[in-house]
C-alpha cells in the first residue's frame, strides 16, 4: 500500500460517509445508506468508465464495497461523535476531490483522450457522485448551488495541465493539479466563498 | 415458450404494472406512464448491461416493450378493479425479483466476472428499475426505506453461491436462489419486516 | 457550415438555454446552470450513445461545450429581455426536437438496429435531455405530463420510416420525419393539445 492507495481510500471513505450520512438523515434504512454511499463513492468514476467504455474501476477489486461497509459501520457505531468529527471528514472529502479529479483526468489521457475531455472526466470523478447521491435521496444536488467544489476540479485541471505543458514531469503536474484542487477547495470554505447565483427572470405576465 | 420465459414475461408485466400505477398516482399522460413502466421493467437489466459492456437486453427483442403496452392498457382498462388484484400483481414482482436476480447473476458469471461483482449485477437487475422509477417520478426510492425486498436478492445470491459450491448442479443452485429470493421476500411482508433503520445524528448546533 | 450544422447548433443552443433558465428558476450558481444547460443539451444522443455502445458524439468536438458556454452567457447577459424572445426560443427547441429525433434514428440505423430500437433511440436523443435537466433540478419530468413533445418525435419516427419503406431516397424520408416531428410540436402547441392523463384508482381503504 502506496501513499496513492492511502489518498484513495481516505477518499472512498470520506465520499462514502458523506452518502451514508445524508442517508441517515433521510431515515434510510440500512440497506439504502449503504447503496447510496456506494454510489456517493464510486457513481463519478463509474460514470466515467462507461463514457470512455472501459470496466468500472470497481469490478476489478472488492475494496471499494469493503470501504463502504466500515463507512457504514462507523457512521452507524459513532453516530452520536461523528458530528466531533465534521472537520476531519471535510479534510478527507477534499483529499478524495483532488484524488479523484487528477486520476480521472490521468485515466482519460491514458485512454488518448483530448485535454478538454480529460478536465470533463475529472469534474465527473470528482463531483458526480456527489449528485447522484443527491438524486437518490431526492434532493436539488448540493453542488450547484453552495460553495466552491467542482470549480475547484476545474482549477486544479487547468493547474495541472498547465505545468504538464510548461515541461513539468507527469507526477509533480499531477501533484500541483491535486494540490491545487484541495487548496482552492479549502480556501473557499474557510473564506466562505460562493459562486455567482443565477437570479431569476423578471415577468410581468 | 418455457417456464423461463413465463417467469421472465410475468416479471416484466407485474415491474411494468408497477411504474405505470406510481405514474398514475401522479397524473402523468400516457406516454409518461410508459416511459415510466418500461424505465421500471427493463432499467436494471440496462445498467447491468452497461456495465458488463454489452448490448442491453431489450435491444434484441421486441417483446418488452410489447409487454409494458399490455401493461398500460391494462392499468387504463382495469383501473378500477386493479387493487383487488394486489396480491396477485405482489407474487408476479416477487417471482420477477427472483427471476432478474437470478438471471441477472447467471449473465455476469457468463461474463467471467468474480462471485462478488455478480451478486451486485442480481441485485441491479432486480432493484435498480424501481430506484429508476422512484427518480422519474420524483420520490425517494422506496427500496432504501421500507421492507426486505433488495436484501431478498441478496440473501438468495448467497444461497446459490453456496449451493453452487457444495456442488450442485447450475440449474438447481439457480433455482434454489430464485426460491430463496421469493420465500425472505413474501416471508417479510406477510410478518412485516423491515431492515433496520438509520437513526438521525444529535447536534448541540 | 452546411445547413445541419445550423440545425443542430440552434437546437443545443436552445436546449441549454432551457436547462440554463430552469436552473436560474432554482437559483443555482452558475457552474449548476452550466452542467443542467449541458446535461440539457447532450443527455439524450448520451445515453443513446452509451445504449449503441459507441463514443459519445460530444466527445469528439468541442463545439457541445462552447454553444452550452454561448447559451450561459445570453441567460446571464440577457435575463431582463430573454422572456421576449420565448416564441423564438420555443422555434429553436421544436428544431432541436425534430433535428435530434431524425439524427439520432439514423445513428442508429448505421449501427444495424432494426427500426423499432431506432425510434426508441430518436425518442431518447430528443428527449431525455429534457428529462436529465428535471431530474438534476429535482422536478418531476415536464414531458411526462405536458404537451406534445415526445409523441411529436414517434409520430416524425414513423412518418420517416413509411417514406422510406415507400421507396423514398433516405434524405427525403428524413426530411419528412423532421418536418412531421417540427409540425406536430407546433401544432399541439398552438391549439393547447395534450395527451391523456392517466386517472387515479379508486380505493376503499
Amino acid at each position: 500500500m502506496n501513499i496513492t492507495d492511502i489518498f484513495e481510500y481516505l477518499g472512498t471513505f470520506a465520499f462514502a460517509i458523506s452518502g451514508i450520512r445524508f442517508a441517515a438523515a433521510k431515515r434510510f434504512d440500512w440497506f439504502g445508506a449503504y447503496v447510496v454511499g456506494f454510489a456517493t463513492a464510486i457513481g463519478g468514476g463509474t460514470i466515467r468508465d462507461v463514457l470512455l467504455d472501459t470496466t468500472p474501476f470497481w469490478m476489478n477489486n472488492a475494496n471499494y464495497l469493503i470501504c463502504t461497509a466500515v463507512a457504514l459501520l462507523t457512521v452507524i457505531v459513532f453516530r452520536k461523535y461523528i458530528v466531533k468529527f465534521n472537520r476531519t471528514l471535510f479534510v478527507f472529502d477534499a483529499i478524495g476531490l483532488s484524488f479523484f479529479t487528477i486520476v480521472g483526468m490521468q485515466k482519460s489521457i491514458d485512454f488518448g483522450q483530448p485535454f478538454w475531455v480529460a478536465m470533463i472526466m475529472g469534474v465527473l470523478t470528482g463531483c458526480a457522485g456527489g449528485i447522484m447521491r443527491d438524486v437518490l435521496i431526492n434532493d436539488v444536488p448540493i453542488v450547484f448551488k453552495k460553495e466552491i467544489y467542482a470549480m475547484a476540479s476545474v482549477f486544479g485541471g487547468i493547474v495541472f495541465y498547465v505545468c504538464w505543458r510548461l515541461g513539468m514531469s507527469l507526477m509533480f503536474a499531477e501533484i500541483a493539479g491535486a494540490v491545487a484542487v484541495f487548496a482552492l477547495r479549502v480556501y473557499s470554505v474557510m473564506k466562505n466563498i460562493d459562486l455567482p447565483q443565477m437570479k431569476e427572470e423578471e415577468h410581468d405576465e
